[in-house]
Formats: C-alpha cells, structure tokens, sequence
C-alpha cells in the first residue's frame, strides 16, 4: 500500500508543479510580459490547463484514491497521509464532475468577458459588459448544477474558495456583522474630519519602495524565499516552498498605497511561507481558503501595520526615510491618519471599518442574482440603491460603481467576495488568541518584534496547509467556531479610542 | 490530407508552447528566481520536459509524418507546408534515437556538472569536476553513437547547433581563417596600447542602462515585443512572436559591458522578432543555426555597433550622457577604445580580432577529446600549452583557463564552440550582400538610420525562421556557401586603418 501511496504522491507531484508553472507564467503577465506577448500567453496557459486538466482527471488516479481509502481508515485522522488521500479524493471527485467542454467555454468566456470589461470600465458603459455577464451568470448556475444536492445554489460555486462554507452561515454571519458595524460607523462618521494631505504629498517612488521592502523584511518576509516586483494589481503568488513572489505599486502621490500593500502580501506570503515543507509537491502546499488567507493579509496589514504600537516603533524611521514631508506630522497625526474613516464609493480603498459595507452588498447582491432575484440589466441600479441605503454614498457612473471590481467580469458569480469579511472577522480571533498564549506581543509589536506572534501563527495555521479545513484550523486555534466578537471588540476599541467616542 | 496536416500542427503547437513556457522558466531562472526557489525550479522542468518528450516522440507524430510525407513530394520545395513536415521529420526521427533513460541520466548529470562547475571554478580547482567531466565526454560518446554512420564523432553533436556542418568542414574553414588571422594579429599587437582608461571610469548603472535601452530601440528592437532585464550573464530567448526577452549586465567600472551585450542580444532579438508571424506555433518559427543567430548579433554588435560610422552619429549623443566622463574624449579615442587589440584570457572579453582564436582552440580541443587523442585529466595543460602557442599568454590558474566557460560543464562536449566563429565569419559574407545590394546602408548608419539594412535581412535571412537549412540561406542570401573572404577583408581594412598599418 505503500507503493501506492508513493505512485499517488508522484501523479500528485506532477499535477502540482505543473499548476505551478501556471503560476509562473501568470505572474509573468502581471508584471513583464510585453503587451503583444498577450496571445502566446493565452495559448501557453491552453497547453498548460488541458495537460493538467487530463492528469486531474485520469481514472488511474481516481482507482488509486479508491484503492488507498481503506488503507487511510487505519491511520490516525491527523496523519499526513491520511489527510493527502482526503484531500486529493475531494480535488479529484471535483475535477471529474466538471466536464472538459464546460471547462474550455468558461475558459474562454471569461478571457473574453475581462477584454470586453476593460473597454467598458474605460468607456463606463456597464451595457457593453451586459450581454457577457448575462452568459457568466448562466454558466455560474451550470457550474453549481454539477454539484447537486446544494442548500442554496451559491454554496458549490463559495465552497470554490472556501470549502465548507454556506450562504446561509454566511448570511447569519454578515446580517450580525452589519447590525454592529452600521452604528459603530454612525458614530465614527459624525466625527470631525482629519486633515489627510500630509499623505498626499510626494513620495519618491524608489524611497517607497525601499522602505516597504525593509518593513516585509522586518515582518519576516526572506528574501531567500520570496522577492517583490511591480504590477498594476498587488497580488501574492506561490511557485514552490522557496520561492514566493509578491507585487505592488506605487503612487506617487499616495504613502500609504504601496506601503500598506506590501504589509498585505507579505501577510499572505507569511501563510504560504510557512507551510510544512514536506508538503511541497503535493495539495497540502496551499492555503487553505479564501477567508482564511485573507484573515492573515488583513492582520499584519491592520490589526499590526495599521496599529500605534507599530507605527511608535517605525514612524520615526519613515520620517528619517522622508524627513521633508513627515518631519512636522506627530505619530497621532500619522496613526489618525492611515485609520481615517470615510464613506466611500472604492471597495479597495475604504478604510478597515467600512470596507465590509462594500462585501456584504457584493455578496447579497451575488446570492439575488443567483436565485433568479435580481438580473443583470438590473445590478447596476440595485448597486447604486444599495450604495445609497448602506453606505449613503451614491456612484456618480458606473466605473466608479458596478464596473469597479474585476472579480465578477474574470470569474463566475458566487464566491467571489465573502472570504475578504471572514478574513477581517478570523484576523481578530486569531489575534485574540495569539494575545491571550501570549499577553506580551503588543509589548513585542512596540519594539518592532514579530516573533512571537509570527511563531504562534506559523504553529497554529500556516504549517498545516491544507491538512485541516478552515472550519478545523478555527477550532484548532482559537477553541471556537468562527464568531464576529473579537473582531467587533477589536474595531470598537480602536475606533472609539481613535475618534474619543465614549 | 490537409485535414492530416492540421493534425499534425495541432500536435506541433503542444510541443512548441510546451517549450516555449520551459523558456520562461529559464528566463525567470536568470533573472528573478530567488535562490531557495532553484530546487523547485528543477521539478518544473523535469515534469514538463517529459512531457515535452513524450509529445516529441509520440508514434502517432511519427505515423502522421510518414503519411504526409507523399503529399508533400508534390508541393514545391519552397512551400511553407513542406519545409514544416520535413523540419518535423528530422526532429522527430532525432528525438525518437535518444532513449528517454538516457536524456533522463544526461540532464541529471549535467545539472550536477554544473554545480560542481560553480564550486570548482570559485576554488580554482579542476580537479574537483574532473570525474564529472570525463562522464560528460562519456555520455558525449554514447550521444554521437545514437546516430551512427556519421563521419566523425563529432559530427552528430556539431548538428545539434549547427545541422549541415562537420567536423571535417569546419576544421578547413578554422585552419584558413587562423592562417590569415594570426599574421593580422601579429601586425595589430606589435602597435603601442592604447589607453583605455576612460571606458573604466564610474558610470552609473541607470544611465547605462537608459542608453543601453535607447540604442536597442533605435536599431528596432520593438518595445512591445520586447524587454531588457538583468541577469548575470547576458542572453536572448524567445516566449513567442510577440514576446522576446533579452538580459544584459551593467558594470559601473566598465562602459563597454552593458552596451554592447545588449546590442548583441538585440541582433539576435530581431532575427527572432523578424520570422514570418505565420510559423509562430510550428518548429519552422526558430533561428535556423547556431551559426547564422551568432552572425546576427555579431553583425549587429562589430560591423554596425563597433563602426565608426555609427558611432559618428551616436557617439554625441553618449557625450551628453556622460559629460563628465566623455567630453574629453575625442570620437577617434573612443572608436579605437573599444576595438583595441590586445591578446588575452578570457574568451568573452576578448575583442573582435583575437575573439576566433580562443573559439579555434576549444574547438580542436573538443575533437581532439572525442577522438580520444587528449585525455580530460590532460585537458588543462592542453588549455595551457595552445594558449601559449596561439595567443602568446599562459593562463596563471585553471578559473582564467580551462574553468573559464561554462559550455561543457553545461553541456555535451563537440559543437559547443563553432557557432561563434562561423557566425563571425557569417556577419561579413552577409553585410558584404546587403551592401552590394544597397551601397547607401554606410551612409545611412551615419545618419542612425538602419532601415535599409533591416529590411535586407529580413527579407533574406529572419523571415524564413527554420524554413531553409544554414547552408541554403547562405547560398540563396549572399549567392556563395560560407567563404571567409568577406570577414577577412573586413577585418584587414578595418584594423589597418585603425591601426595605421600599410
């Protein structure tokens, strides 16, 4: 049984580093890839995705899964091994449900609907995307259809992200999210505005980029491991154990767009870092979902970066790095400053307490037009009601509206926007739990130490990789199921203190 | 039959696109990997390269060609349908001779090699990859008996870059050029030195870069289908017809460095960029020979980019680019600054006049290996002895002699070599047409205008990508097979002029 294991290992290996490469060569496009190199791109990721695509899906290696089953029946439910077959059997039963052609069309649908979305955002003409989000919409559905036995028809299309979620947990979750943000923000908004020019004064790029760069390093971030490139989107990319690439970019006229970009893919880039190196070249070498993921990207980008007991330690060294522009801000000023709360129409740029406005609209917005609620010549109205009723800011067109987020026009509908507020709700629970093994991290925070809290971290969740389920690595870590408490406690404390409302 | 050839494309595409995305992994590799990734990196190239293989040496690829090869025999020889399945017929017949145990063992003994290489090179030490070279001249041997009835050993290995070429030719060629070379150089060296200390003032590495960057895209590297980045050894290597990538270095200490790799890597860019958009996807759209891509970006980097002609116009431009370290610095100074003669180590190093010496000598000593005249153990005082004779200078340790390259450490030993100097050879017999054919191409380098002579390439060299052998694009470009003549008199009325020499 052994050989089998192994012979299961080695098919695993092959369609793991084939990903992979896929991973090379999307990074690639998004940071140097010559515009007229487009094309060839597309075929590279064709080639690539159909050969991965048979390896996913080839009976011997669903006889192979079967065969170990019973074999994984002796072993204890932490073994590695056990958790390999698991895993592999839940990735192989989804790949075979989805048939080659549907694969191929959605492919191909979504390539063109992102095209067709880039004119229409730079046209602001939603009805130009309409007749493709019709289609996407459509082949959401048939994607879930061939999950059947679904509570609600988003659950295959958010288990895509993050497996063993529901819409209905994730509604209870949001509805009780909301009813304490929606005050809170209330509170916050009716407060003075703070002055924030002093962020938009002109930062030198190279100095920004320089200084993001020592700050990840200082987060733990090893430049044998992991290297940071420019891109017009920040995102995190994983191609081996040791070899992590993040991206950002830098305005100019804007501190803190880099900066705190880079503390964010550094969180993500942490997780991956820390994974169990025996796992490489198999499905446990990945994060373990999107909620989860993100819930490190926002803790050391808020709960740490966005914190006074960092920024004592490190706004001294900012200045020094741009004395003619911070040299007269006070650290206050800075802390007030990079923790403004503002309404906004820009989910990407809100601030930690209304940004979860913006998901839950996206999310209940995705569950209405899967359920035959809401159409699609409709969404671009109920987002701005929507914008209106929750966040009483109402998008002036529609690139600043409906158009502004690439998820919808390069992916299905469902599944796209929940794992960003579960990841601020698990940021403040693991935090919380991280505190209370270890009271004297804040302490550590102050003198620009991380250790402590990136160990606990690393212990708890990044090692596992895919060997729990998010639901599991919760318990595991934090003694409960997932729960909005510490992360409201957390906003309440912060927010009130920052804006003296008592 | 053409539902057949469409086929036979299709399978084709995989390979290319399979070899194509290896290319961007050997890009990356040089470029940005960071140094924990290079294990995976490994992976990623054994899972697709046998993949690659498998497709390469498919009996359906090999039945498809067979049935097509009787359609073909009615389509004239210049047809772009039967130069493709006669391109596919040699390749695949030459992958289907390796075994894949034996490609197997080889790539894995020569990534070893080349460890060792880098460690035995740092510690001046041949000694330490001696028993790993002599498996090299072993697994040499084997390589050239897949291929048996060849005329000497070297001949199967010399095909692998330059397919047409022997042993036997090449051997005459060197002996000609190395008797009219030798009393050319003889003449050039006993001149008094020049000094050469303004090439090795501070330059900064940005501004060389910049001017670098300009030059490429004035001899017509196209930005959107092409990009500069660093690596520590310069190189081309295409992703596809859209997408060429070339890498270049910068010394502060040295100006000549960056510049005139990157015009090399450029001439090379532009035989590539310059293959008929058509054969992208196919074998045909590839570089013909080592030989004819080495006599482009030769062609580029000497004849054009080491004229005085072209420094004539360019050469204020670099003043006001470095004022400082150029502007007492008279046009003549330069332009014999960076042809100076002088014999010396290191191959890469060398210029244009001495440059085929060292070529001459690694070639003869690679027969001479094969045949089983010289021994490896005797290899470094070989390497000695013949620079003693040809060059006059005695290498003082084994990193300045035999260690110097890393092309056996790399690679099989036999054809590793040749490319270099035909490609010198190549440059003067195809400049010498396009002049015949446009007189005014000197007069418009002048003016920094290099249209006419691009355009004369292409249509007679680039376009065909793979489409004709070495031996007939010579024959149908210049109207003679390779003759030295052309380089001779390039080289005789360019130094004595330079050197004042009657």
């Amino acid at each position: 049984m052994e050989k089998k294991f192994e012979e299961l290992k080695k098919r695993l290996h092959e369609i793991y580093y084939l990903q992979s490469v896929m991973s090379v060569l999307t990074w690639d496009q998004n940071t140097y890839l010559p515009p007229a190199g487009a094309n060839a791109r597309g075929s590279h990721f064709a080639v690539l995705g159909k050969i991965a695509h048979e390896k996913q899906t080839d009976p011997k290696l669903g006889k192979l899964i079967e065969e170990l089953i019973p074999w994984t029946k002796n072993l204890p439910y932490d073994s590695d091994e056990a958790a390999l077959v698991r895993l592999a059997k839940r990735e192989y039963e989804k790949a075979v449900r989805l048939p080659t052609p549907f694969v191929a069309e959605l492919n191909e649908h979504l390539a063109k609907t992102y095209q067709v979305w880039v004119e229409a955002r730079a046209e602001n003409q939603f009805a130009k995307v309409e007749p493709y989000l019709e289609k996407t919409l459509e082949l959401s559905r048939a994607y879930a259809e061939f999950f059947p036995g679904y509570e609600h028809i988003a659950d295959p299309l958010i288990a895509e992200s993050d497996y063993g979620m529901k819409a209905s947990a994730i509604r209870k979750i949001f509805r009780e999210l909301r009813e304490e943000l929606v005050p809170l923000v209330e509170q916050v908004t009716s407060q003075p505005e703070a002055d924030l020019s002093f962020l938009h004064q002109h930062y030198p790029k190279e100095r920004q980029l320089e200084f993001s760069r020592y700050i990840a390093g200082r987060l733990g971030l090893d430049q044998k491991r992991a290297r940071i490139d420019l891109s017009p989107h920040p995102f995190m990319i994983r191609f081996s154990h040791g070899d992590i690439r993040i991206t950002t970019r830098v305005d100019e006229q804007n501190l803190a767009d880099c900066l705190f970009s880079v503390i964010h893919e550094t969180g993500h880039a942490l997780y991956e870092l820390g994974i169990d190196p025996s796992y490489e070249g198999t499905p446990l070498y990945d994060g373990i979902s999107s909620g989860v993921h993100e819930s490190q990207s926002r803790l050391w980008e808020n709960i740490v970066g966005r914190s006074r007991d960092f920024w004592e330690y490190f706004y001294p060294q900012l200045q020094a790095v741009f004395p003619a522009q911070l040299s007269q801000v006070s650290l206050d000023e800075f802390y007030r400053g990079i923790n403004h709360v503002k309404r906004s129409l820009i989910r990407t740029e809100a601030d930690e307490l209304t940004y979860n406005l913006h998901v839950i609209i996206r999310f209940e917005l995705e569950l209405a037009l899967l359920e035959g609620e809401l159409r699609i010549k409709d969404l671009p109205e109920a987002w701005r009601s929507r914008y209106q009723s929750d966040l009483g800011v109402t998008p002036p067109d529609e690139k600043r509206g409906v158009l502004q987020d690439v998820h919808w026009y390069a992916g299905l509908i469902g599944g796209a926007f929940q794992g960003y507020t579960l990841g601020n709700i698990l940021s403040a629970q693991f935090f919380e739990a991280a505190l209370k093994a270890h009271p004297d991290i804040p302490n550590q925070i102050k003198q620009g130490n991380f250790t402590t809290l990136h160990d606990w971290l690393k212990e708890n969740i990044y090692r596992y990789g895919s060997k729990y389920t998010a639901e599991e690595i919760v318990q595991r870590a934090t003694g409960s199921s997932l729960t909005i408490q510490p992360y409201m406690n957390y906003l309440r404390k912060k927010y009130k203190e920052l804006y003296r409302i008592t």
